[in-house]
């Protein structure tokens, strides 16, 4: 490993695993941790529990803040498990000298996330730092959640089990991207946060348990694809004509050599299904506002085990590999 | 409230709670919350939910690192509520550049610190942050305890109860201090950093349950002191020569005008018992190295009610206030 860590260390990909598995697991490892996906599950089966820290910069984005953000993401990591958000802490790193109207401003965003989920915060911190010691706010929130069903899990796909994505992809990263480097856009760009605690319940409501789900963060779809490739032991083939992207995403992808696979989302999830509710579970995420793109992408096959494969409209092949080098920093 | 935030507010005194209760819990507010302490009790009593977060500068000091405060810090929170700690999150934010030994070094603390509490990190979250957006390392954790006890609390003291603290104080605080100045002293002085749900549970096997337990991290002794004097409408009295202060401390002390009473603690706990029960908490808590000072230091009056009263040796009796102002920035 390299004597320093590496803004790459933190993509979501490649390098972020190798610390990860070289470093915290190597050190702290026990087999709940190994277990663990977006949460980990404890206290037999009965809960989950997760952590996310918040870095996002800007603080304010075109569809969202970093309190949004925060509930959001914790919250989502239990929805992916198959669980019921319940129990958040909230802890704050403040710079001194932030506006206290930015503060309220983002409160008041994280009460109306909670909302969303049907969560509360219980517990909290807040540390404040001199002038340069953190850029103006980091958040941590840490959620707990009730288990709905259990065995959702990154291995547990089937060959012929289809992989339908929540809406277009994309757009977080974009949003970020744009807002940071101030590029004036044709159609303005939104990030897709949200909930998806809604849409996992309204699976679960009609008796679909889908296999696997995790939403597509650091690293994007193609992190997701490849930590399922992987962990099923199977491979999964998409058609790349059938993953909805929005025409400002590509051209924001077009102009600066992105891959929209590979930009983060934070309210857009992907999902491994029975084959006989695929369409059942386009159906029902479709009903849900912003989520009218959702679309069934590919399926699980045994033709390359581990591989995810992208297949073109022109009837080529290429390998999908987990997301290296930086990408972008501060995301989330 | 200030425009802007200041370092005040995150001393954990005075301005620290105006910014938690007139903003934080204004708009999050729920019974959980409201009645929560050093953690949450949830799950219908069952379990207490605790997070913190630790921006401690230097990173390493004479007693201690931040992975060692990471996990003392929330499990000593669950610890105080009569809680085991089981489950932990990690959650780490890097600034690029940072040193991967200095990385592991940290994460081996917090490995060995898990020890000593029988917990275990279950999920994690790393961000890598670009050069300048955060100072080194910021550590989150969260922690899940069981309650052993039930009803251990902030409001339960009554008139009567005996005072106790569990060793000498303020070593934190003065470590941190010496170390970040680079003060020369004739006698190293070390932090108390240290779990104390070890000494929890030796009180808890011979049946003796607190009525209150408070570490006495920002803010101090007299943070908790006036603490609990509101919370259960109490008096409380302290023989101000009966505090066991270490002769180091006493000098950084005298040199900078600091007072012992509210100087952070990281492994310092105070007690509210039955007055039978006194003298065994004593022997029981100086039979764990390091905590031969655990001592006896005031009780529970009526006198002046939500005050704390220090009374001096000649006899006289003053008010120790909760602390105001920015006493150290950093400390945990």
């Amino acid at each position: 490993m390299d004597k320093t860590v590496t803004l790459a260390q933190g993509n979501g990909g490649e390098e972020n695993r190798t610390l990860i598995s070289e470093l915290f697991f190597r050190h702290l490892k026990n087999d709940t941790l190994q277990k663990a996906e977006d949460a980990a599950i404890i206290d037999d089966g009965r809960l989950a529990f997760t952590t996310d820290s918040f870095t996002v910069s800007p603080i304010f984005f075109a569809g969202g803040d970093i309190g949004k953000l925060a509930v959001c993401g914790t919250c989502n990591d239990l929805a992916m498990m198959g669980a019921q958000p319940k129990y958040m802490t909230l802890s704050v790193i403040l710079e001194e000298g932030f506006e206290t109207r930015s503060l309220e401003r983002i409160v008041r965003s994280i009460k109306k996330e909670l909302a969303q989920n049907g969560a509360q915060v219980v517990a909290g911190d807040t540390k404040v730092v001199p002038k340069g010691s953190v850029d103006r706010i980091f958040i941590n929130t840490s959620g707990i959640g009730e288990v709905r069903v259990p065995g959702i899990s990154a291995s547990g796909i089937e060959e012929g089990d289809a992989i339908i994505v929540s809406r277009d992809i994309g757009r977080h990263g974009a949003a970020i991207f744009a807002g940071r480097e101030g590029i004036e856009l044709e159609s303005e760009i939104t990030s897709d946060c949200a909930s998806l605690w809604p849409m996992v319940e309204a699976l679960l409501e009609v008796g679909i348990v889908p296999h696997a789900m995790r939403d597509a963060t650091r690293g994007g779809m193609a992190a997701v694809l490849n930590e399922w490739a992987e962990a099923s032991s199977i491979c999964i083939e998409v058609d790349e004509g059938a993953i909805p992207v929005s025409e400002t995403v590509n051209g924001i992808c077009e102009m600066l050599g992105f891959e929209a696979t590979m930009l983060a989302n934070e309210g857009t999830f992907l999902l491994a299904v029975d084959p006989d509710d695929a369409q059942k579970v386009q159906r029902i995420l479709r009903d849900f506002p912003g989520n009218e793109a959702a679309a069934i992408v590919g399926e699980a096959t045994m033709s390359y085990p581990k591989k995810v494969v992208l297949r073109s409209e022109w009837g080529t092949k290429r390998f999908l590999d987990l997301p290296t080098g930086e990408l972008l920093p501060r995301i989330c």
